[in-house]
């Protein structure tokens, strides 16, 4: 471990005051949650600082916010209250912790004083620690700051696990001590980890040995380059190396979709097969901060050969069966962007399909295909995506996204109702990028309503209902009428909020035109009921339905 | 303990329809969920059976679902997926822990054999076992059947304690366990626990002394006599004795209230103040399975002496100080009923106030006071109040309920977002009654739109939201923009979701039009959007926030 490093701090400090210096500290501009009474004093706090406080509907809605926003901003924050709150985000902060999203839960709670006093105060399950235990299931630290002497050390030590390791954390603070002022001057503690350099030196050549004598040597981008910002050795690589790299579902748009050494979504079974192909062919396989998951991989239709690959995550290095202790995965990358590789040029790989225009054909009803082709002449610079599981993500699989990190979708652990409180979190972290937001009938249903906070602070997302009147990916698994949803009328949408536009799409023209207004539009969000026929579906859901089919009969 | 009762069981049961069988056997008609691929295969077999699946929204609608259910049938069901479905429901199966309210969680989970293969299946948290842990913190007891063998007796042990305690209950079915034969002859083992005659003797005899001695006793009739079912023995005692007798807010309607017997709801400084007087003068006072929590006992303005109390609950029995162990509840209340009770007669004490007609002023703006008389005056013997945290619940404590158990509100654990969902719960378990549902516009905002679910299966439950223009009880505590929400048009919901019929309501004239229209509509739910002053609020409202803001700035 590096010798921790120490600064003086103001000894008057108040934990409140500081745990919000801290969040600023570390980029957080806005906090997602909803206001309760064992919190309102924290909430005062927060409204009398720099940070905006954006209240959403519910507080799930808060929780998926603040995850969108820890994806694109490193970390993201939901304040809620004791119990009533913070257990209606176990989901999403466990979607965070699979995801390996750095969300900071902040909950409040009974004061330390009421505690010793009332053993049944509202909100209270079983003992006063039942939230705690929760959140130490789903979470990568937690801490209760009872003991003002310890506060501050324990704000920046769980951050910092949230910061070092891209998890949850959760941070309860008793409602009497926000405004303690830490009992002591504070050292400031930062510890970071550190590799085994002679490790590191082995497995870098062991991994150039192997990349040397690759015949077809192939990137697999994982997430985590993302998560970690080592976008830039990644493009190094690829530059000094001429190697071809595909992304999985869950890593999509870690670099621009428009650099010429882009393959695809590599997803087993479930992507292009020329992907699947050229990937699975490779004799040489080096993947990179991705997590190795059934829906990554395809459900496990993948035929990857671990022999053949050179692995590396923030749990694991691994050059074939040989796995190194003590290698930092930030330092393996960067090592590999550095070693002296030969350059492969006229390297001939698969490329994303170009989107082409969309010529619609007037009256023709539209399809899943049809509707993903057009959206591909849509996305530009400025969109970021928001797919929610189901057709809806499987779709936008081969969409183009031409700038980095902007399409975000659960594609691990796939909660649905995490797309429309995504795009809320996604514009607020970065206010340039306009959100297109894809998500299912179902899972609207489930957290669209959130549109209303989008409304409230007058963000422009466009968001297309893909309405298949169920649950369209599980029709084809097992069907029944579990898996009908009631049809809402969505483009009315607006005139029940007093605000945003909406538009009904059956046909290619319908969308065409709808799809150009909502672009027009600046002055709200834009909703758009797209009718589809309910057995209709994209040809990767089709493969993918296939696969978990399988494994639901039994 | 009581020796077991075993009977022969067909040894070819499979594990789902064992299940589905025990759940019929304790009356369960109706289990309330959503599905999703782990859970796909129990949902078939629902379908197959006589038990009514009924699809929600979110998860969330259906944990609230099936708590309401339970309170009124004795259990209820919600089925949900793994993780991403069950870790929606935390907070409603805490709010059922809180406040003992006996709902099986049923959730679907990877197959035995793909967890030995595959560790990263998609909506895993940590491990296969976080979801359980998560649950383990929040229900009375909790089971994963992965062995056929002890399934069937896992599946009697669990159920056994929510029918006994009161208590919420998990049962995890790994999918491909569904329909597993259990392995062997199956006795069926139902353990009831048993008291000690000599100590239930003794406890009867010093409560029955310190009753005759009384000047004023008074009964505080708690939930716990309607949880376990023991009205009767209740009326009895009060027929017997004369003893006028209260209840809490949790309790509220646990006897008809217009008994001759019935002083009002005691919430220690929140109710009618002659409430208060008499039973805080009371020099012997029946506390009876009421849980002594901060709310119901009016955030501890309440002046009860241990002295001066006979207590009983699920969990303990005492008179005065002594504390009596191994007494049960139910043995206890039941004696208490065939004790030997000097019969008081022209006892003179409170009455809750009969409600008079509503009699409107043309144009008059509407107060939350006006809107409660209003209310009184409409509700009957087929109504069935489910309120929600805030004004609505408060507001409704003076109503009065003239049918056992017709009063829904969680006021202990205080959730927002019960009610809407909580009707359609209470509309399945006794589709008798036609729910009046009172909700603040902020907690209509988490789950309101559960009122799809209602139409979909055609209920018809009359709504009133209490639009304030924000968090009510919040704003007297401490005010910002955070207790604000947006004015959603409620009465457009009807033309957005293609169902039900809307009111707009500002006048005491249109409240009277508006809910005689309701009353008069059973096509489908109503829904009133009564706008309020967001400065105006329930007396009641008013001591308790006084009580809560002192608590909230430190």
């Amino acid at each position: 471990m590096r010798s921790p490093s120490t600064q003086s701090m103001d000894p008057t400090h108040r934990i409140g005051e500081y745990l919000i210096e801290r969040l600023q500290a570390h980029g957080v501009e806005h906090v997602f949650g909803v206001p309760g009474d064992y919190v309102l004093g924290f909430m005062d706090l927060l409204t009398k600082s720099s940070l905006q406080l954006i209240n959403t509907c519910d507080e799930q809605g808060a929780g998926f916010a603040a995850d969108a926003y820890a994806r694109l901003r490193g970390l993201g924050v939901v304040c809620i209250t004791y119990c009533v709150g913070g257990l209606k985000i176990a989901n999403t902060t466990a979607q965070a912790y699979a995801e390996r999203s750095p969300v900071v839960v902040i909950s409040g709670s009974p004061g330390a004083g009421e505690r010793a006093r009332n053993p049944l105060l509202h909100h209270t399950v079983r003992t006063f620690e039942t939230q705690l235990r929760v959140f130490e299931q789903i979470t990568g630290a937690s801490t209760v700051l009872l003991d003002p002497g310890t506060a501050l050390a324990e704000i920046d030590r769980v951050l910092n696990v949230a910061l070092r390791q891209k998890l949850p954390v959760y941070i309860e603070i008793p409602r009497d001590l926000y405004n303690s002022p830490a009992s002591h001057a504070h050292p400031r503690v930062t510890v970071s980890p550190e590799g085994d350099p002679e490790a590191l030196r082995e497995a870098l050549a062991e991994a150039a040995e192997k990349i040397r004598a690759a015949r077809q040597p192939v990137i697999l981008a994982g997430e985590q380059l993302h998560r970690f910002a080592l976008q830039k050795p990644l493009l190094a690589l690829l530059a000094r190396s001429g190697i071809p790299f595909a992304t999985t579902l869950l890593s999509k748009s870690v670099l621009e979709e428009d650099h010429p050494s882009y393959i695809g979504v590599y997803s087993g079974g479930i992507s292009r097969s020329e992907v699947v192909r050229y990937v699975e062919e490779s004799d040489c396989l080096l993947m990179l901060g991705s997590l190795m998951t059934d829906i990554n991989l395809g459900i496990y239709t993948a035929n990857l050969s671990q022999r053949r690959t050179v692995y590396a995550d923030s749990e694991r290095v691994a050059v074939g069966y040989h796995r190194y202790e003590n290698v930092l995965f930030e330092d393996f990358v960067r090592g590999l962007a550095a070693l002296d590789l030969p350059q492969r040029s006229g390297v001939t790989h698969p490329r994303p399909e170009t989107p082409s225009p969309f010529v619609p054909e007037p009256g023709r009803p539209l399809t899943v295909a049809r509707l993903f082709q057009c959206l591909n002449a849509c996305v530009d610079k400025q969109t970021v995506v928001l797919a929610d599981p189901g057709d809806a993500m499987l779709g936008s699989m081969d969409l183009l996204i031409d700038s980095e990190a902007q399409f975000l979708a659960p594609a691990y652990y796939t909660s649905l109702g995490f797309a429309v409180p995504g795009a809320l979190g996604a514009q607020f972290a970065n206010t340039n990028l306009r959100p297109l937001v894809l998500v299912g009938d179902g899972a609207f249903q489930m957290t669209g309503m959130e549109l209303a906070t989008i409304a409230r602070y007058g963000l422009d997302p466009i968001v297309v209902v893909l309405n298949n009147r169920g649950y369209g990916t599980e029709r084809p698994m097992l069907d029944g009428s579990f898996n009908d949803v009631l049809n809402w009328h969505y483009s009315r949408l607006p005139d029940f909020l007093g605000a945003g536009i909406g538009f009904d799409v059956h046909t290619e023209d319908e969308l065409e035109y709808a799809l150009g207004a909502a672009i027009a539009y600046r002055d709200g969000f834009s909703i758009l009921d797209v009718h589809l026929d309910p057995s209709d579906r994209s040809p990767a859901l089709d493969r993918l339905t296939e696969a978990l089919g399988r494994r639901v009969r039994v």
